[in-house]
């Protein structure tokens, strides 16, 4: 088990979210705390969960988990599986001052409501071990998106990752573990020491015209534009682009459309493909939190 | 490069068959050889290669590289590129006694009527060397559907592989790989030993039974009914299954039907996930059958 | 566990041998039999293990476990932690006829009198399970030679592994897993294709010239001449060779030592580097064959 | 190649130092610059290399090396393959103001002759890139100890590795890879996170005791006490550990005697295990330096 570990029983509500958040509520059920959920009535049916139809009650939580992100559009609580509308003002005002509460990407917004009402809201998509955990199924996201579209095994595939932070280095290592010629590109000479210590080759990310011709496959990793149009032009034909970078992600898309490149976008990976796995790193994130807090 | 290499330049025919064998052609064409092909005329463009309207000039073919299986439905040319219909007989008329056929899977039609016009008919996919290399894309063509079908990462995923064969050995390779927890199931005390050393848990194939319910995914590659009903009804809920075996396949598919488990029977991954792996595999193959031949 | 398990207990006798019977001995005694040893007085104190002066009582054993290899000089048991002199006539004349011994290397002459005395005795060192066991410590003996003997890192070395049958595999494997960069020498093309599959180069083994000086290291496991004169100026200077070959090994060690060539010929790894892993491995063989024989 | 390259001919001069610098001066003059040594006469005939008897000329040089550490006992120069003395103020008394030296671990005293004279001294060991090159070496030689002392294979053997630093990064990975189970220490839950996402089990460094009796091998990292006489009473007989800290360690080496714990200091590992690749590292490291200098 990583990280804390809750040695009582708790009562906690999870609140709004997607299919993350009803994993969530059913692993800190598995986990022995009494647990509530509101606001994810169309989801699957959850094992040793009660499912409430208002948030009378909530008050008395000892932690609320509020969803990544916490709002969706309209100031409304991010709630793709109720069928309900739930203004984040109204879920507040639910909740008693001093109630810790961990939400996901807090809002401007959402942060002024908690602080109106002095309820202890707290960001679990800050923390770092969860940064780190969801690189794994975002590697492995890239890693079926690669073994789907590639005409080639990945297996002897040269394989480039630009950028060798949390996700570039759990994304090389996993497409070296299966074979293939990876390469890393990065910036600062610890990054590409640590890459030759792993058993990668290198390149310079700010120089990449001119070694871009040998690549079967380039998995972006740094949310700036390193693959603009004259670098997709050095790319060998067929060469398939994955950028795994947020807004404005790394590849210049029009560009790749003009020079007929496939380039996929491949935002929010690990919600997608491993909604278990990444609701357990949420937990293990909470308990971390509380454990810190003193809950 | 694998095995034999060819050194001299060669002409050679590839007659039907479908993205493996256009792509070998091509490699072929890379290679520096003269290849023509015949009844593959809507599939991709090849670069460097020949399209042939009649089989006029084959007979002078150093080598004829036919399909994988060579035999279609009703006594046909196994050729689904091409718009014609062509029956073996046909296209073996054009060739010369003593000449050197590469084919796939050869039928007893197909070799009768080889040996009736004195043509060398050899079968490529009985080589050992195919089937070993044929194993790396099966196994990453059951990643994939494992990637696409599990809700968890496949990191710390419990994975059972049934059967220590050439697709098992690999496909527990690539999943250990990527961090899942993998055992091993076989009937041999030496393939138990092998699974101990590349440190994989092991099961006892035929007594699976009260040993399966902490596994997230089972992975069959035996041709015989090692999951019946018993041992389905032995998996945890939720538990993947899929079958690498060819026909009859290890899983009883009605029995999952009935008990509700995702039951998945992958055939035939190579030409599928890769084609032009494969299409390389069948090159190198045809490679060293040549050599052996002394062409 | 690898293989069969007792379920039930058992009066096991231990009767010479070295290190690793020593150490087989206390772990038969861990997993609950009733053990006695003999002819081992001069090794270390073994926990829960009866050490007998005499071979009185062991007739009454299910199994009588003797040395690898049972013989040593003149007729004598092999029995290097022994202070006395132990005929093997003697010693066998202690058992009843039918009585179950497992023995290694059994001889002409041991063979010879187990048979005249109706004995039951098999060689636990044909199985093929206990030789792939082997094949980890081996292999790790030969990465200890490796680390003491380079000035370099194994981490982006260059190591040519000779023969790829149990000792080759796990040896390339373990190299490469260190960040090595691995080439197999084979001749079968199925075994090309599998070291292929694994991710190594490949070389062929009877037309090594030519391809050899590009190795800091060259490790054989082919017992014939593998490495001659010849291959042996291959080499570039400083090149470390080590045969892990069982007599006559692969490799003229007078050739390397006229040439300058640092050669090392490291046999029997599994008792020296690691006594207890290869008591195990003993163990597990004789549990596989007592309950193949029904014991 | 890791890091900058240099792409015109230097004058260099490496001056005092061991089996690294010796080897870096063969280095830096395969990669085509003029090299000359002093103080080096004791150690290896050095290809290509102009072995000089006095430091006429290098006043000269684009850059000097200088040993790690650049100073030995009584302000001497750092030499040990040297017959001489070589006093540090004497040293840099031959070189030019604005001269660029790159040096190891620069004391106080030589920082200040240094500076008196208008020298740019530079310290090659505070950079990462070396740190993380050192790592290697320092993993492979945990490996070669691991090898030497245990009579169990590192396949199957349970490992526990405190510190998940730049040493306990690669150490943890490269016995992973041989097929240890291996485990991390750590304190930080970020770094806990990293050691799952590498697939090793967790533990916490500071709650050590009560979770120590499982292993078989304890490789310690961490510079500070944290196996103290309360911990090794908590590992099982037999158990051997590896303090890889610089000073003051992190082992109570007292009472392991006192408790009969098998404890192993080793330090100062790459220049003893692997002097070719950590003279390499060195050599890229310089260049590095070289290149943000613009030398």
């Amino acid at each position: 088990m990583e990280g804390a570990s809750m040695k009582h029983e708790m009562n906690i509500w999870v609140v709004g979210g997607d299919m993350r958040q009803a994993k969530l509520a059913e692993l800190l059920s598995d986990d022995g705390h009494t647990v509530h959920t509101y606001a994810l009535e169309r989801g699957p049916e959850l094992y040793g969960v009660l499912s409430e139809e208002t948030l009378e009650g909530a008050a008395l939580a000892d932690c609320v988990v509020l969803p990544l992100p916490v709002e969706g559009e309209g100031s409304l609580l991010n709630a793709p599986l109720s069928a309900g509308r739930h203004p984040l003002a109204e879920i507040f005002n639910a909740f008693r001052p001093g109630q810790v509460l961990c939400a996901g990407r807090i809002s401007q917004s959402s942060a002024t409501l908690a602080a109106e009402r002095g309820l202890m809201l707290r960001d679990y998509f800050q923390r770092e071990e969860l940064a780190v955990a969801n690189a794994v199924p975002t590697a492995e996201g890239a890693l079926q998106i690669a073994l789907e579209e590639l005409p080639v095994t990945l297996h002897g595939a040269r394989v480039l990752v630009i950028g060798y932070g949390r996700v570039g280095k759990v994304t090389a290592q996993r497409f070296a573990a299966l074979g293939a010629k990876v390469s890393v590109a990065a910036r600062k000479f610890a990054d590409l020491a640590w890459a030759e210590a792993m058993g990668y080759g290198v390149e310079q990310t700010g120089a990449l015209v001119g070694w871009l011709c040998g690549y079967d496959l380039v998995v972006n990793t740094v949310p700036a534009r390193v693959l603009s149009e004259k670098e997709l032009r050095d790319l060998k034909p067929g060469c398939l682009v994955i950028d795994l970078a947020s807004k404005p992600g790394g590849v210049d898309f029009e560009a790749a459309t003009r020079l007929g490149v496939r380039a996929i976008w491949a935002l929010s990976l690990p919600g997608k493909v491993a909604p278990v796995s990444a609701g357990r790193a949420i937990k293990n994130t909470i308990y971390n939190m509380l454990s810190e807090l003193g809950v």
